[in-house]
């Protein structure tokens, strides 16, 4: 079955998950029920009431029929997700333990707890504890040995100045414009999340064109996020009120044209370039010399690919390796050769290669 | 049972646990083995060996085994703390979802989660995940009616330019001259805590002189902390030789002097002052006025300490609600008494009881 940029569903997110064809969606985004167990209400020093999250659908009777409602949505969920799909879970601690231990026992395999540090975040009024300033993500493929998810390392280490995208983001709260109010001028939702959030777990760990799939829609931050790095969505909700929201603010979204969605290529989409194909290219020729960057050890390049150091022989990788007396080496970046501009890595023709290839 | 200052215990945990008096420490501040699951080597991209955690102690053969270690060494951990006491875990992904989980089942109740952000994280190698920048700490109290439990939170925010203290704290990793090494120079403990963070985790929910019991003990960065801030502490340990290391480290602790010790006051530790002392303490007269802030309710003061408003009366709490109409109200910053220099809250007269007091 093929989806259409936009599936919006009315329904119950375990039944309508179940009705979804196997192994369908690239990602699910999930921000179930907290389980916040607010006894009463919460007052800010001016007495003036916290809207906090008292709705009905947040209110579990035990631990226990927490717990089992999360392994059923998860379970739902599991069976829609591709092979090499992932998931994203984000809760607090009211829950994200158990729902940690259900997505490990379910056969996830996490790759990261991402903490969405809150630059703005609601104070701690009684002074009785920390104020409590982040949530935390899960992040995980469907498998331990699923290794084909998609990540745009790159991607996400050119957003952030180069350097490498860390575990924790600091966002700010959803506020403003952004906040959806109902016809009463307060929150439609309670905790709705701030697309800047959506926006990031989307662009690092989707392409466009994925499907991806939110059981706990909303006012749909997942869909706006997605309609707009043009990728498609399927977002199910069980409030009605919350649907109308989400449908009039994604129509409103622009996406972004398809031509403006390219990000700096991850390293492993990029084609695999044997070292023979360098030289097959005529990019080094057999009997040239290669070098390590002082110049301490040197090789010779044969026809087919491999290099010799005296009488031993093979792969730029293991004779790189075996030179250093290392278990391992990466021969693209350790094997230099000449140029006039002195000795550039031999990675620098493989990447020649690869423009050739795209 | 009275513990000295410092007491070392070479042994299993739980054994040594179950041989300690029934709630007799204050704190507990845990860094059980995180169950890292590290199939095979992690090789830095110039193949240098990361030191892992690969040892003996971290190994568990299934989620099923480490569940069953986590409830036995909390039960046993439950058992000697005080009932206004509290329990700290930290673990990373990999586990801290089952911990936090046991936690919540055996009864605890989570407070916070802290979020240790390391401002300087070990790398992301394989460019397949993000930069796993943060652990996770679980702060809870012994029950959920357990109100007593001990956070300083004026000294906190003191301590945080007088801003609120958040849940997530930056601390860079330990390294450098703190780290302990072995006689062949390598780190003696794979997973040695920085000074710092337990200096924050018991300048925050310890007092002075209270017991503080740490069941994995390691090179002792809990004892350091805990003698350098003037609280007992008690380490068990398994390992013979991280013992060594940390007695020899913390004989070389020089403890802060007592009569340096004391911080901002917390609010509840201060003692309670109802405002009918103020009255007796001639500080204001039955007959006097009291004025809201911008003058627009007044108050007649009675000879108990109940004020009056037409013919409403009632503590300084209740009228002050009701004049606003609002569900609460905190008399003592709501209403105030003339002095020379303008209206000043009462909270002023109590302040100066209470400092007649100490």
């Amino acid at each position: 079955m093929k989806f259409g940029p936009e599936t919006i569903i009315h329904g119950d997110c375990i039944e309508q998950m179940n009705a979804l064809p196997e192994k369908s969606v690239d990602l699910i985004f999930a921000d179930p029920p907290y389980n916040l167990q607010l006894g009463g209400d919460l007052l800010r020093p001016d007495n003036s009431k916290v809207d906090a999250v008292d709705d009905h659908w947040d209110q579990f009777e035990s631990f226990a029929a927490y717990d089992k409602f999360t392994r059923e949505w998860l379970k739902a969920a599991r069976r829609v997700l591709k092979d090499d799909g992932a998931i994203w879970v984000i809760g607090s601690y009211h829950n994200i333990f158990r729902v940690g231990v259900a997505v490990q026992d379910l056969g996830f395999w996490i790759l990261n707890d991402i903490v969405w540090r809150k630059s703005n975040p609601m104070p701690n009024f009684k002074g009785t504890r920390f104020a409590n300033a982040h949530e935390t993500l899960i992040w995980a493929s469907k498998s331990q040995n699923a290794k084909r998810y998609t990540f745009n390392y790159d991607a996400l280490k050119m957003a952030n100045d180069e350097v490498q995208m860390r575990s924790d983001w600091t966002i700010p709260l959803c506020t403003g414009e952004e906040r959806i109010k109902g016809a009463d001028g307060q929150k439609a939702h309670p905790t709705q999340k701030p697309e800047a959030l959506l926006y990031r777990v989307i662009l690092s760990t989707t392409k466009p064109g994925d499907v991806i799939l939110d059981p706990f829609f909303g006012v749909g931050t997942t869909g706006a996020a997605a309609k707009r790095l043009g990728r498609k969505f399927i977002g199910i909700e069980r409030e009605a009120e919350y649907l109308e929201h989400a449908k009039a603010r994604i129509a409103k979204v622009v996406p972004i044209a398809p031509e403006d969605l390219d990000v700096m290529g991850s390293k492993r989409a990029e084609p695999r370039v044997p070292f023979g194909t360098i030289v097959e290219a005529g990019l080094l020729s057999p009997g040239d010399t290669l070098y390590c960057s002082k110049g301490t050890h040197v090789a010779k390049v044969r026809p087919d690919g491999s290099i010799t150091v005296g009488d031993l022989s093979g792969s730029i990788h293991k004779i790189g390796a075996l030179v250093q007396s290392a278990p391992a080496c990466n021969g693209w970046t350790y094997w230099h050769f000449k140029t006039d501009a002195g000795l550039a890595p031999i990675d620098v023709l493989r990447a020649q290669v690869r423009a050739g290839m795209n």
